[in-house]
């Protein structure tokens, strides 16, 4: 503990006892996959170099491949190298890789599990995790129930007082509500609820959490955050990339069910909820799920939601083909790549203030913000001709990238006249504090090892959130319609725009 | 009118019509001082420069100098080519030379001003100045008399239905309510109310005006903007300069005198004052005086003000006076550097929240600026020392230098923390504008030419802003005391920081 606490990453203005994750170790399927090469190795090595792992920390890949550990080690490595964001250090590096072990198996191998059971009870020995493992599902749904019953069988869920074992898992969450409860109790069979990690890496984000502090550490925000002064809410996650190698999963699920169930509605549920009574996860939770069973869906649903799928264009200077046209498509495929919904919130903080939220893929730009719009002021006393070119105010949480808030607010243009005009304001993370912000998957699994669930979406929440979906998806299934086309590289189809001009708005152009 | 609308100075996206002064000259009374050449005389090129003066203007200087019209002309043109903001254009030129006069004489010349009149009336003749005339008051207070007499006297006051005659005076308006009041019935005697334009140039600053842009143009500040929210309001005026040049002036004058009674009255009524029914004159100054005359004392004056006097020191690496060694500075001088005073505002918005005005000389930077600072929240949901560095929300208007809008608030710092930091946001006139911000002069001056006299404190004002500071001034001269030394290059004397210290507050360090 000593050696952490001296650790030269950690920001010497930190007077308080960091959270150092207890004797433990976590244990990966699909171990080979991109994810895990991506994010779980980086940000395990990440944790360790910043102090915040224990010791005689544990990492074991299970996988079908035939590595010995040495070769488990320079995959890791590699990644590592090539992901990590903290720099190479050969000490935490030898430190950590003396934990690792790779166990050769497929699923229904029962063998194999056995022998990571022996694994497992073998770390607990040599390396003192202590009985503490957590079992990374970074694997297909259809592979939970195999993996499941494979732990039960093999003695792994049993956990007692002074040992824990916990399951993280990747979205999807099922595909509607009814799959999602399949799912939930599935997983709840083996692994009781508390010790159930959802992952949505949105909520790791520092700009999502940072949310939080904005409303509830401030004197200057809350006041003006409800129906009085906030006319609506765009919550947008764009992407300018098309489905890559992702087709296989994509197709079917489109663009509703991948982002606006989780990543969206959890963005939504934070910016509209009211202050919990501390940020445990009881209370966190319980608000989050006060405005989720509280969003009303708009009686036309085909008028209140909009979707689309890209068409061929030009992305960055280069030609990029349609959806239909990409590897594993069919070309009658109906997904959506495009979607926009309109939610109501039926409580007295946001009556009338509707929520627009939209997701895409081959859209103008990559980025995800939540922007609340306010009104306009109730009167302006200005000469007419003055304010012509004053907009809404507005204060935007950008997400990702660039990572901070903007305030659009009118203000006075130099000159003799008493011209209004738009201007912003703006907070930056990276110019404003001097430590980096950790990867999302640092922070979330660290808060697995530490058993502080704050931050993963608990079941009743993605009920909730399919409860909002499935009436969506089933209009949109009924009218068995092609998605509108919309060009790569453009904003999304034009029915979005116009959902948003039937309300008297418009989509903000992030 | 034709040039001046297509003057490239002018913003191609301003399709209103300017606010062009219609004929009309001013002479000014002490044209050989360092106002009218650093200011004045630069401000008159800039707006014919930028096409916001009739063709036919005239400039008229006065003084006792032997200077013929070509010499006054050379001093301006010296002055323009080192202190105009715009370029220099030889045609603007010569065309607004040619308006030039120049009277020699004193002030007890019966003769100069006879000639004065008959000049006033050749240029209403040749350029066309149509009997329109401004009489800019660049001397000391107690050549006021002489000057409107003589005014009076050779019939330059008269001014008919379709002719108008103005006077523009500087302060110092008194040295106090009677003084003041002596003043205004001097000048009133001359000039009806109507014609007398009391320069008060931070009025003229744009960051100043944005006040009324940033408060009524937008929904986001003004819900907040009242005691509920508001725990206290800072305005500070700072100099890092001695008192140079103008010790004759100052000394017996002071700080509160100098810079409270006008600037910093005028800056807080229109930061706490109500939403004016319009931006016209009539309008503003009614709840300008709204405020003044609901600003309260503190019942233990001395306890709630604080004067210091600058002791020698170091400055921007230069070793600096104190100002008892000043030149013409009697080494017994009472007269204070640094002024700061509480002041309580009695209606229902303001109720209970201290507005805290300081101003001073020889301080750590040159900075005005107004700070609204906010309560904290009233409950933090964070855990015990997450919020150990949380400050109070502030927002605070630059006034200058480096003209703009600060907003500190708490965020999240990035880590496995929810600890909160204050951190800023900003809005910066010069990068958000292409539009250069005129010169509080060439505002000022313009709207005297227009007749518009939104800008000027009226007697009104004036002679509240003295009733606010009289018992201030009289309860320092009962305890003829010294002003309390503080050393040049810091923030004023401890008893300045006692003051905020007794009500549990600190200035800020701009």
């Amino acid at each position: 503990m000593t050696a952490a606490l001296s650790n030269p990453l950690r920001d010497p203005r930190d007077k308080r006892l960091p959270r150092i994750a207890g004797p433990s170790g976590i244990v990966i399927f699909g171990v080979t996959g991109d994810l895990s090469r991506k994010k779980l190795m980086p940000a395990i090595y990440d944790l360790a170099n910043r102090g915040l792992l224990p010791p005689g920390f544990a990492l074991v890949g299970f996988a079908r491949r035939d590595w010995s550990r040495e070769d488990f080690s320079t995959v890791v490595h590699d990644a590592v190298k090539q992901y990590a964001r903290t720099p190479f250090s050969e000490d935490v590096w030898r430190h950590l890789a003396e934990g690792f072990r790779f166990v050769q198996g497929s699923f229904d191998d029962d063998v194999a599990f056995d022998t990571l059971a022996a694994t497992l009870a073998d770390l607990d020995e040599v390396r003192g995790t202590g009985g503490n493992h957590a079992f990374y599902f970074s694997i297909p749904p259809d592979a939970f129930p195999v993996v499941l019953k494979q732990l039960k069988r093999a003695g792994m869920c049993d956990h007692s007082e002074d040992q824990w074992r916990r399951v993280v898992i990747e979205k999807p969450f099922g595909s509607d509500l009814k799959t999602a409860q399949e799912l939930n109790s599935l997983v709840s069979d083996v692994f009781p609820s508390e010790s159930v990690f959802r992952i949505d890496h949105y909520l790791g984000k520092e700009t999502v959490q940072n949310l939080l502090a904005l409303r509830f550490a401030n004197q200057m925000y809350e006041p003006i955050w409800n129906a009085h002064y906030v006319d609506h809410v765009q919550i947008t996650q764009a992407e300018d990339i098309g489905v890559g190698g992702r087709a296989g999963y994509y197709d079917g699920i489109g663009a509703a069910r991948d982002v606006i169930q989780n990543h969206l509605l959890q963005l939504m549920a934070l910016t509209a909820m009211e202050e919990p009574g501390s940020f445990d996860p009881t209370n966190l939770r319980r608000e989050k799920v006060k405005v989720l069973a509280a969003v009303r869906l708009p009686e036309d649903l085909m008028a209140g939601t909009a979707r689309g799928q890209y068409a061929a264009g030009w992305q960055g200077g280069e030609k990029v083909p349609g959806y239909l046209d990409e590897e594993g498509i069919a070309a009658s495929s109906q997904t959506e790549t495009y979607a926009a919904v309109k939610l109501l919130v039926d409580n007295r903080r946001w009556a009338g203030v509707p929520f627009y939220l939209r997701t895409g893929k081959r859209l103008g730009k990559r980025v995800s913000e939540i922007a609340v719009v306010f009104k306009r002021a109730p009167h302006l006393p200005f000469a007419k001709g003055d304010t012509a070119e004053l907009g809404s105010n507005a204060l935007v949480i950008r997400v990702q990238p660039d990572e901070g808030i903007t305030i659009r607010f009118g203000s006075k243009v130099p000159g003799p006249a008493m011209e209004v005009r738009d201007v912003s304001m703006d907070f930056s993370y990276g110019q404003s504090f001097t430590e980096a912000s950790p990867e999302a998957y640092e922070r979330l699994i660290l808060d697995v090892l530490l058993g502080e669930p704050s931050l993963f979406p608990q079941d009743e929440e993605v009920e909730l959130s399919w409860r909002i979906l499935d009436p969506i998806e089933r209009a949109w299934a009924k009218a068995r319609t092609q998605p509108e086309p919309y060009g790569s590289g453009s904003w999304g189809p034009a029915s979005a725009d116009a959902l948003m001009a039937r309300d008297g708005r418009a989509w903000r152009r992030p």
